[in-house]
């Protein structure tokens, strides 16, 4: 998407190097630094120290690290250390694992003279898979942005709260969320978005309200704590987030407080939407309180704040007393209950076991 | 409470020289700072600039700036204008206006001669009530969690979340959401208390915690978003908050994000308790999502966030883009269908207005 006036992925091949680059993520939303990776160290650095984030985005950076493997050495044995060593980055991230394996299968089957141009255009096709997936996501989720707007005076804006960056920083463009806003913006429905800061992390703060700045749609950044007095005074909408991982029942497993805004939207009768590829999709869990273990971040980041000061130096500080510790649960569950659609690429799903298999058959034969 | 090894109110006069001297807050946690209030000037500016904070602090700090003037001067028109002077500091403040006619209404019956001295009495006063007023809501919020305890195992500790600083340094002493905490330990009771962070001035990370820390008591920081998770996977007991102001149907109104929380504990049927004095019942409001003005904070307070830094130096980091504007309700209101109960210092009442007339008979007759 748009930063300034130029157009964006947040990986892509430099159209004259061939050499991939992408946003280093790790200084904004205060320094905008594009950076070119190279060797399979490079990667695997930029995946696991979070210069890339996001499900989407991982997968994507490392089919190119894969493909940047074969370009220098395309053996058995480079191809599946580049496996092993990109996996390592952050094992538990659904997307990384199956980007990698659709890279070996394709891979391992040719010629090593073939296997530098195949990877580099089965990563592409990764790449524009995910922004067709997310282009779409948006096709859907416009029509609900749409039909409040129809309720509402001529002019009026669509008010939506969001948490965390479901955005393009966290796929390779459109983002998941977000998809619906851009889609309304270029439809011209007027929107103003709630960014939830998404503490600890300020994902909201740094790369979504950077993403709204850059993308010119009316927002205000909102502490977390603020959305549920907004629900209550009728200044939200509708709300739509993305999600890390969904049960097969409609459960959404998303950043810490999603949950907390789920609950609001329900009290206040707010429609409470979730966009997502149907690859977070877990068709084998079901209750997602239950079944999901929810990873312990660093208590550092609970701790400590990144931001810039006043001479425009990026730092942290820390905000509590020596001798406190933080406890730092990184996401939470959202039960069907609360959610009122499941906004994928294919349609709107009702969050439930039929509804989604509704959308997805094929998934009925497989079970 | 304790600060170390000592025994600290929140506003004190010294002993030695009779001076009023109070921390000042504005440097917690990083910095534990005693200043000494002699002009009025002083007085107002330590109000308005949060050096000191909390409604029944403020009171006590106006009723000493009171008795300080009167014994520079202690005419007619000295008086006069040590209310207005600090009145205009926090216009809105309930506990301010109250303790300023009170100290008035006694002084300006009184000879000039005898002023100085009945006002510092009955500034000392003001000051020991509320003392004794949050040593009863701790009596009494002790017997919750003494049955909550009785339900464990031996030993076990019982897990209070709490939400911003209702704590002994927003008032004279013992808090009030905190003191049927500190009952608990001194009863020998174990407990752990969750500490909401308490975005946007983060009272709960440089106050609450800096009080956990002096009191030895067993805590965690969480950011705002983690209380739901935990919640749902049985690791809160009981919400004990404070509240700014409270309808005579028991409608709440306190720190912005109370409210999410009574949501999560009312779905994971966790007791959420609300600790007050009496004086914080307003008997004129009913409703308060209807009835209640919100105040909106400076943008800043989003925008911005004050901490540590590596150096030791206290400072604001930005943690948004520019361009980026912040939105700050500052309260929000919890209904009283969400609130178990309501400790006050005659007893815990239930959130309605029987409930409360039952406590507060004598309200009848005024309405």
């Amino acid at each position: 998407m748009k930063v300034g006036d130029t157009h964006y992925r947040s990986i892509w091949r430099n159209g004259e190097t061939g050499a991939v680059e992408i946003i280093d993520q790790r200084w904004l939303p205060h320094k905008f630094t594009i950076a070119t990776l190279e060797t399979l160290d490079e990667f695997a650095t930029a995946i696991r120290d979070m210069w890339v984030r996001g499900a989407p985005l991982i997968g994507a950076t490392a089919a190119y690290g894969v493909a940047c493997q074969m370009a220098r050495d395309p053996s058995d044995a480079a191809l599946g250390e580049a496996f092993d060593t990109l996996h390592a980055t952050r094992p538990t991230a659904v997307n990384l694992r199956w980007a990698l394996e659709d890279m070996r299968n394709v891979l391992s089957r040719l010629p090593e003279g073939d296997r530098a141009e195949a990877a580099f255009l089965r990563a592409d096709r990764i790449a524009d898979e995910d922004v067709e997936t997310n282009r779409l996501i948006g096709v859907h989720g416009l029509e609900v942005i749409r039909e409040i707007a129809a309720k509402k005076a001529p002019g009026e804006a669509v008010n939506i709260l969001t948490h965390c960056n479901a955005g393009w920083l966290a796929t390779v463009d459109w983002g998941t969320a977000t998809s619906p806003m851009y889609h309304a913006q270029e439809a011209g429905i007027p929107i103003h978005v709630w960014v939830d800061e998404t503490r600890p992390r300020n994902q909201g703060a740094q790369l979504t309200a950077w993403e709204m700045v850059g993308a010119g749609i009316p927002h205000h950044l909102i502490v977390d704590n603020a959305g549920g007095h907004l629900m209550q005074h009728g200044q939200v909408d509708l709300v739509i987030t993305g999600t890390d991982r969904t049960t097969a029942s409609g459960d959404v497993c998303n950043k810490i407080g999603t949950y907390l805004k789920a609950l609001a939207a329900h009290d206040n009768s707010v429609p409470f939407y979730v966009a997502l590829p149907s690859s977070t999709i877990d068709w084998r869990v079901h209750d997602g309180v239950a079944e999901i273990p929810i990873e312990e971040r660093s208590r550092r980041e609970v701790t400590h704040v990144y931001g810039r000061d006043e001479n425009g130096e990026t730092r942290f500080v820390q905000i509590s007393p020596d001798g406190t510790e933080g406890g730092n649960p990184a996401f939470d569950v959202t039960p069907a209950r609360l959610v009122t659609g499941l906004i994928t690429e294919r349609g709107i799903a009702t969050p439930s076991r039929e509804g989604l298999l509704d959308l997805f058959p094929e998934q009925r034969d497989a079970g």
